[in-house]
């Protein structure tokens, strides 16, 4: 029988529209995430190796084994990546996702995803809030102190809190942060605030103390982006629900090692295609300027895979003071990204484009004889180790992914 | 000298735009409301007694005395106050608002907010979240007990993490809700859970137990309406601060009392300018329709007043789904109002529209010139006492008020 690839990409995305991803847990990365091991490191993007990786990528590794008590310093981290004793693997290989760097370790705390539609799951760390950050290749003591507060004290009450409220519906919560402003990937202001409201009695109810309720009540509701690994954890739920849909061109994966950006295709299995990163285009904080930056990175991609982010961009008038740009932009944005997507989400609604769905479901065929490629929100990392985020912007992956990988569909499914 | 008009209404405004309202504490309105005393009851609107008292009205003020343990039932309550034993007054007569009825009773828990830009003060009561709710006039026994746990339980938590957090500036607060999706009043979506956030760790840390932590925090957080109190007093030390500005044409009241819409004007001083109340035109509550409606009532247009609710629905598009209409017609709304406002706020801007200031100050003189009355969301109340909220829709106030009062500022002044 012919494949129909109308259909196919049909049955893809009707799964990730139908997905229902519900945060239902929280603990660590190895008792959790399928194939996490002792000397396993998980990082953004496609696969790299140590030697091709950038500053920031490097910076996250190194201050991941120093937080493991794996090593002591740089000197040690690196020696025992570079010489093979810890492995790297693509967190998506693992049904995970991390923003930026993305780097999953053995004992790190990690947020677990259901999908109650179709049963598969997904992980992803916990936000660290803004300035150094291990996520931004930072790692200094200060990174390293946050880092054993969060695990140590944070993550139980969070654990404690997830499990008193049995589930916290993440496709409802981002449906509610889409009418209030937030786009799902750099703006998540409100959902972050949704998120520590619907935690807070049982945060209140479940911590040791009242002052470490106080002070994890704080560090989620002063961080604008707090819910935004859950959120990309449940996006990476509903994307995987769409993937491997035999004869499907749709797009199932986008992500960024900072410095290959890579993709995958529904009906193209584990299969990557990639190209060197380009840097965005956006607003740098004061003192910095693109020749500071680092080649996008990050798995935080799978919003815009998704259906949200870059693609909602319209829900989000406000976000154009953090990325540039005008509000009537912003609109542009998601009208331009429907000429690529196979379906509108029915969940997620846009008030502003009077209740449209969200574009969802990037159709490679479309990007192709459009030439119109995925729109992407992201944040700007410095491309030395150890600095940090130095701005926000918008992205676009090269075209040349998405025509190799045309091109690889047609010779796989001999057309 | 010779007044100049528009002179006195930039002053009027800039002191409205300029106030810095910060919610500074809550306690017994007894001991902070000015002339409040134990045989007086407060109410929304221009002065009423209560022979014309609406049913909405009348059922919160019989609710209030049975609540203050005053009448036994509602027999005596409407014995004592139609006797004069019971004096009643408007809440703007005291530098107070209220939602709906707005009845605020001696004992009640009020907020402070402090205009601390010029001094002055107001309050407003604790909102009572949805249903059946003594400001909709609604007096029942599950009213009651409502009423009692959130003075003897909610009232000294959130006092305590008033004082802890040490301010909470509203005008601040409500300039970010205003770019998540709010109008502030009748969406508070954003800003009942940026209140809620703010307040967490204090009341985490404040609660006389965990339980009792986690009741108030799941009260806040679950009320959209949480911070609609607040943020009506803010508006009210706002437009006060513009009020009794010699020759200025500023209307600095807008409220109903369920019989009659009134309004004042700044350069007029205590006079008020009424008619009877038209019936808000929106979206009913299944099982009910028009007839079912009371005529508008509130004080809550103080937020129209300072240029924020439907003088801001530009900011609000999801809110159509609420009060009827589309996004454009959001738009449109607040387009109208600049058309009869002297100013446009600098604090509070509106994304959608390249974050313009909303339009406040309405003139008097603009409002009779294009006959364009103010723009007024609302929530519906069912006619009888003991009903409660029925709908939520839109409301003009008569155009005969501006013109009367532009009458009378003509005598006053001498033109």
């Amino acid at each position: 029988m012919a494949i129909n690839i109308d259909n196919a990409n049909a049955a893809a995305v009707e799964r990730i529209v139908e997905a229902r991803p519900v945060l239902t847990g929280l603990g660590r990365a190895l008792d959790l995430v399928p194939g996490m091991h002792e000397n396993l490191l998980l990082h953004a993007g496609p696969p790299i190796a140590w030697e091709q990786a950038s500053g920031p990528l490097r910076g996250a590794l190194i201050g991941a084994l120093i937080f493991e008590g794996r090593a002591a310093d740089e000197d040690e981290a690196v020696r025992m990546i570079a010489g093979g004793e810890i492995s790297l693997a693509p967190c998506h290989h693992h049904s995970a996702v991390g923003p930026m760097a993305g780097v999953i370790s053995p004992s790190m705390a990690v947020y677990v995803v259901e999908n109650q539609t179709h049963g598969n799951r997904a992980y992803s760390n916990l936000n660290e809030g803004y300035g150094k950050v291990l996520r931004y290749g930072a790692y200094s003591d200060e990174v390293q102190e946050r880092l054993h507060w969060m695990h140590d004290v944070m993550a139980p009450v969070l654990a404690a809190a997830i499990e008193s409220c049995s589930g916290l519906d993440i496709r409802a919560l981002l449906a509610e942060a889409l009418h209030m402003g937030d786009e799902g990937h750099n703006r998540n202001k409100a959902g972050s605030i949704l998120y520590t409201k619907q935690l807070a009695p049982h945060i209140a109810k479940g911590a040791p103390d009242p002052a470490t309720a106080a002070e994890v009540l704080e560090a989620l509701g002063d961080n604008a982006l707090s819910v935004l690994n859950p959120v990309m954890a449940a996006c990476k739920a509903m994307a995987d629900a769409g993937h491997e849909v035999e004869g499907s061109t749709v797009v199932t994966t986008m992500a960024r090692n900072g410095t290959e950006f890579g993709i995958r295709v529904s009906g193209l299995g584990g299969r990557w295609f990639t190209s060197p990163c380009p840097q965005p285009v956006g607003l740098y904080f004061p003192g910095f300027s693109a020749e500071d930056g680092n080649p996008d990175i990050g798995d935080s991609t799978i919003t815009e895979t998704a259906g949200i982010g870059a693609f909602a961009m319209a829900a989000a008038p406000a976000i154009v003071t953090f990325v540039s740009g005008t509000p009537q932009d912003a609109l542009n944005a998601t009208m331009e990204m429907y000429e690529i997507t196979a379906a509108e989400h029915t969940a997620f609604t846009i008030p502003q484009l009077d209740f449209r769905g969200t574009p969802v479901g990037i159709d490679l065929r479309a990007v192709v004889e459009t030439g119109i490629t995925p729109r992407v929100n992201t944040g700007i990392a410095h491309k030395e180790a150890g600095v940090g985020q130095i701005g926000a912007g918008l992205v676009r992956p090269p075209i040349e992914l998405f025509t190799e990988a045309l091109i690889a569909f047609a010779e796989e499914y001999g057309f």
